[in-house]
């Protein structure tokens, strides 16, 4: 016999057993369901680009890129997607002529980034992205946001706030200061707020920059301590207060700033629109959030799950200029936002670990060794007509080597999680019946064959 | 600006539009739903393996891999899977001891392979398998034949005919032959029978072998014309007879041949219990299917649909004696089948066109300029909580630049194929209503907002 080959995935790739798959499948479904009846509608994107595409023709991503030559020496170069984002911005400019503006798509698969791998991050992953592409319109940032909590909350989460602010307002503030021209840096350090905290935001704000620009650790600003305190007072300015309050206090601060008052518009539009549909427990302007990204470009969100802040932000997305310019001369604003549903999952399961069991199906079938093993085919048939999930123990044609006694078969509906087990069994079945097993209670019945589906629904769904 | 960079996807990968994506996604869910009312619970496996690992370290494949080396020169040797068996037969080793078995999984996603795109070939496609893995028991190919059955009507077949052959029994006939240590070799030859015919068939098995072993074009098999007949004779037995005179037949041919006796009584329980349980019409013993796959060693399926064969098999598949030998000493018998969903899918459009239209939700909302645009975002949710899908055009703040007219909102209603408009405009907004359009008919009237979810829902699903 030859050599055994290593069957385990490489480092930062993940074999999901089939509970996790089951629980994960179960959430994807409920978050299309979500975004469907909200009239997004699914696409396919290629997993594989040539590697100009994937990069717009930019630098700085590709250190993370999963790319290669294909054929010969000087063949083509290839990579495999990082995110979803890239994906739809091409897909939006190559397929143009085809789809209908506004355009509203929601698309979950995988991505790969070559990162070290660690607790929790891996090589290849999920994304779940919606977007809403072709207008600027203010009701489709409202909408954004009670997709958001919707989503969350059909994946499962009971209790967590969706942080609104509007990047508008942060640069309008920053142009008061004179310092327009450093937004994106500035916006990025004031992100990290939940990380490092005040203090670590100010000592990244005010230190000298670095003397070789673009240097390994690229975080000094060198703004001065005025600046630093006028940036932090105004992103805990939605600490102390909010509604009415604290749109007054945003109003009358920037009744000059065209830039600002545009933003405070929109935010208090989304803001009192979702807390009016949804509650206002829900929702939280956050003058505080600024999303890493530099493609946000308006209303910025992020949600915290109350019984787990730490996993970070579950659901997170914003509002951009122009979705696809390194592909089209098309100007395309639109507004999204990403499930993080292998974090979002991660943490519920943390929060409620009895919730994510999830069996295939309710009812395991097993069969005695002296009966026709067509029988136990015949009897799971009858209850998946009825749409009640059967599982069959197979059994072998009888006399031949692989026939399992009971035991072993009820074994393996422990091992499952089955609710009931139907016991097909000579005896009853001359009486046209079957015994149905309680297998958490252990108690046993015996049930006439006619009325095995209706008594099983009654009993799984009473 | 910078010159725009090359949006299409590469040659043999895919862009979905939003149409058929959800033609696409419905038919997985329901295949799914199939899988899990009969036990099987979903997997996700990883898509790149070390090239070692997924060539379960032979050869042959390889020219076909998406591979590279990963890092620096000498870097690890990566590959994309081209299948989902090979990443199923590894989870199956690498998490032995965390699976409970029988195992009965399946698995829906992407594979790669770097074949020269065809028309309907693609470089990136999708895989839809299920297994039933750790069990040689004859119930798990009798439901491997229901699930086949339930699963292609679910996908919206209605006209279709599952073969059913045991490799058993052409072995058998082989045997008689003296001709077992080639049976690979013939079986390959007589899967062609539905591609080159008869004459085809008889040519390949009667000419001479290639001088130079192994060479390109590797056709004849050199056998005697008599046993060229005797298999064309025997593979055709099933056009002729079918039932208990076939089941004689075959019998008595091989009452003193052990091994065609086992498949002989095998495909007779699955092929009764089959037809007994979907019918006779669905099912028929194929004499003459081999599946090209060495690794079939019983059982073995295809699906032909009545009104499109020329499409192929639509859903194949087939028992193995051992999944997993590359990677583990533990013998894995099983059996399971494959959907060739985009095949399938095709074949179903052209069957029934108008069937494959598909809309994410019925209802549009469309609001007057003149209204308070929240209003669309209240009006849209009352139907959303009632489990109406409804998309609502976007519309921008009071006097902002993005506001659209109703006829633009409701050409893309007509676009994207909704079928109801609500508009939503001032004088009806004040008594508590909206208009109702039926974009087919083109009729409208006016429903007060209370009764909005209870009329549409019963226009939707009279």
């Amino acid at each position: 016999m030859a050599d055994l080959v290593e069957s385990k995935p490489l480092s930062g790739f993940l074999d999901v057993l089939p509970e996790d798959a089951a629980v994960f499948e179960r959430a994807v479904d409920s978050l299309k369901a979500v975004f469907r009846k909200y009239g997004y509608a699914p696409i396919d994107t290629p997993c594989i680009y040539s590697y100009e595409t994937l990069t717009g023709g930019k630098a700085g991503v590709d250190k993370q890129l999963f790319d290669w030559r294909k054929g010969d020496e000087g063949g083509k170069h290839i990579a495999l997607r990082f995110d979803l984002t890239v994906p739809l911005a091409r897909y939006v400019a190559a397929n143009f002529q085809k789809l209908t503006f506004p355009f509203k798509r929601y698309d979950v698969g995988k991505a790969w980034r070559g990162e070290r791998p660690q607790k929790g991050r891996y090589r290849e992953f999920y994304q779940c992205d919606f977007d809403t592409v072709g207008t600027t319109a203010a009701t489709a940032d409202l909408e954004t946001a009670l997709v958001m909590a919707d989503s969350v909350a059909a994946a499962g989460a009971e209790r967590f706030v969706i942080h609104l602010n509007d990047r508008q307002i942060l640069n309008g503030l920053l142009e008061s200061l004179g310092l327009l021209a450093q937004s994106e840096k500035v916006l990025r350090v004031v992100d990290k707020l939940d990380k490092i905290g005040e203090p670590g935001v100010r000592a990244e704000l005010t230190q000298a920059p670095p003397v070789v620009a673009g240097s390994q650790d690229e975080v000094g600003l060198g703004l001065s301590q005025k600046a630093a305190d006028e940036i932090l007072a105004f992103t805990s300015l939605s600490k102390e207060k909010q509604g009415d309050d604290l749109w007054k206090t945003l109003e009358e601060r920037f009744s000059s700033c065209d830039r600002a008052r545009k933003g405070i518009e929109r935010l208090r539009f989304v803001a009192t629109g979702a807390a009016n549909l949804r509650g206002t427990e829900r929702f939280q302007v956050d003058l505080s959030i600024a999303r890493g990204l530099g493609y946000y470009t308006g209303t910025v969100y992020e949600t915290l799950l109350t019984d787990a802040p730490e996993f970070g932000s579950v659901c997170s997305g914003g509002r951009y200029d122009d979705l696809a310019s390194s592909y089209t001369k098309q100007r395309l604003p639109g507004v999204g936002a990403s499930v993080g549903l292998s974090r979002l999952l991660s943490a519920l399961q943390k929060i409620k670990p009895e919730a994510s069991v999830a069996t295939p199906c309710p009812v395991l079938i097993v069969t005695s060794q002296d009966v026709d093993p067509f029988e136990g085919v015949r009897i799971a048939d009858i209850l998946r007509r009825a749409s009640i999930g059967a599982d069959l123990f197979p059994q072998a044609i009888k006399g031949a080597e692989d026939s399992s006694k009971l035991g072993k078969q009820l074994k393996y509906g422990d091992a499952r999680g089955h609710s009931f087990a139907v016991i097909v069994a000579p005896d009853e079945l001359v009486r046209g019946a079957v015994s149905v097993k309680d297998m958490k209670t252990q108690k046993q019945d015996e049930v006439a064959l006619e009325a095995l589906a209706s008594t099983l629904r009654s009993r799984l769904f009473p």
